[in-house]
């Protein structure tokens, strides 16, 4: 049976660089080739998040990367800020606790954007941000949260969940003051899920401290600066990402512009036909949307079992809410690679699943 | 160009059945096939190690797994035995260490087998094993050792490192009165690295403790127990480890003694030869070899990266020393996926490449 095609906010369609990749034989991960391949997939990912610092892969998913940084940069004890509005959010909250810290949290409305008035007083070691809060379509104004940030605490490292906005939306590292993002292989660069990377600016790396053992970034940064990785990496999704990255980047950071731009213009149109039917954004009016997913509450009447089926009929596997927005909306994305017309085609399926008129 | 074929003691060749899997899309994670996928894995993983307790998924490395387990049996100051007679050895030490627990360290020379009479006397919480050293190529005898742990210490958790013993040696958990195993995707299961998964027997069960964020091996397990994961997992590779059970053990446990012949049979092809080239082999004359590798000290007059080369120039990749061992031995693996006559092609070129007469 043919698998239903992504329009999900992570995992996403593959790409078809990806594919080739997988389809072949990996790499030896203690190999000449695979140090080659290492060095110039993290140079290309350091060139995307706009940082002079180092670019290090943790093998596991994008919350692995999101702990390894945490625990990495900060003690025990510690006051970091996390603002939560929504599920990611949380999910910082939780590694913060689970690694000994002393959360500062201000609670924003799933939906809002947290704004540069909601940073506390007060000492702060750090900042755990969201970019792209994909629990709600949101997407946190980080660049100007980071200005209000360096202003009353310029010693405070920031960290930014970069997961589904890397690639997606304008994010730069040391021009926005920020000091560190994750992501990972299942989200903007469009290969399975499994890679974990961590991008971590100068500052960040003069403070970066041994911590833990699988996830101790100080140990991995160490072995991936002299050609290898501290463990046998996920070879096959690192040669996939730097496939992907070639192809459909080969210009770099130039050809972010128009990347992001077309990403954010599929996702209005989402939006667009959304509102055409009536459905209320998930987003509320103040705050800006994230390009990687567009989220609505649910159509008067309809369940969400009933709308992800018919979208299944029509070979299309959509995302429902998570915490409390769970059977209360739906998501749908196009972060991911789709094949020449088969967008025209989630949005001629998404009008006729919504009966836009 | 095409790739060197692997005798390498993992990474090692795909099983067909696994990139059947990688060259299609993957499943999405959130999704009632994944979560039948999810159950299917895990309870044919757990029949392997002969466990009625359970099987729990990490995406990383095998390292990942080794932290999880150890850190979800065991609290801070704690003691636990850890013989050291090799690289993996070494890496439990470090990760007892970096957990805080208190190693009770017996060192063995490098080569030998860990015996019963190691067991040390005084408190332990628990130990850990290695199984198949994949650094010396020796076959630890960890039932012999279980057998003297449980009747000193019957409350002493007993964790192996079965990375490179799983589906290629003998090895049960409470048949034997082990606790806890670890192996990962790259290994006996044929596909690529990325995987990790510990299977943890009843009374593991009933101690396990939650630890940690993303290696918190109780999270975990609460999430696959109900059908999903806790965190984005590498679904592809469990339904390619999935994948290659179904192709290289569709009669499951029964299947194994004919396996375990096999792959001890061909890594004895390679000592035959070895042995005939007059090559000294790292396990000792009392050590039990693990049929994960077969180990020999280099050629007099000739060193690792000749040799290495000499391998490449007909095709094949092989594996040098490890720590005290680095530049003086290499090693050759029939652990992977090989074509029909392909294990024949090799032994007859390290009888070319060693000069066997």
């Amino acid at each position: 049976m043919k698998r239903p095609r992504l329009l999900t906010p992570g995992p996403v369609n593959l790409h078809p660089a990806a594919g080739a990749v997988l389809a072949g034989e990996p790499l030896h991960h203690r190999s000449p080739e695979a140090s080659a391949l290492l060095a110039q997939v993290r140079g290309a990912l350091a060139r995307l998040f706009f940082t002079e610092g180092e670019v290090v892969f943790v093998g596991g998913s994008g919350t692995a990367a999101m702990e390894a940084v945490v625990r990495g940069l900060f003690r025990p004890g510690e006051r970091v800020w996390v603002p939560v509005a929504g599920k990611f959010a949380e999910r910082w909250l939780e590694i913060a606790r689970a690694a000994g810290l002393e959360p500062v949290i201000s609670e924003h409305a799933w939906g809002s954007a947290v704004t540069p008035d909601a940073v506390p007083s007060g000492p702060l070691a750090g900042a755990l941000l969201t970019h792209s809060e994909t629990s709600t379509g949101v997407l946190h104004p980080v660049r100007e949260l980071a200005a209000a940030l360096r202003a009353n605490h310029p010693e405070a490292l920031l960290v930014v969940d970069a997961v589904t906005s890397f690639l997606l939306a304008p994010l730069e590292l040391e021009g926005w003051g920020l000091d560190a993002a994750v992501s990972g292989s299942q989200k903007g660069t469009m290969a399975p899920p499994g890679l974990a990377f961590a991008a971590l600016a100068p500052r960040a790396l003069e403070r970066l401290r041994p911590a833990g053992y699988y996830l101790d970034l100080a140990r991995e940064l160490a072995a991936e600066s002299s050609g290898g990785t501290a463990f046998t990496p996920p070879i096959q999704l690192i040669e996939a990402v730097g496939a992907v990255l070639a192809a459909e980047l080969p210009g770099g950071a130039n050809d972010l512009r128009a990347r992001w731009r077309a990403k954010a213009r599929a996702n209005e149109r989402f939006y667009g036909l959304g509102v055409q039917a009536g459905l209320r954004p998930v987003p509320d009016a103040a705050a800006p949307r994230s390009p990687a997913t567009a989220a609505f509450y649910l159509p008067a009447g309809r369940s969400y079992a009933e709308l992800a089926r018919a979208f299944l009929e029509r070979g299309w596997r959509i995302a429902g809410g998570q915490g409390p927005l769970k059977g209360r909306i739906f998501r749908v994305s196009a972060m991911g690679y789709f094949e020449p017309d088969e967008l025209e085609r989630a949005y001629r399926d998404v009008s006729e699943v919504l009966d836009v008129k």
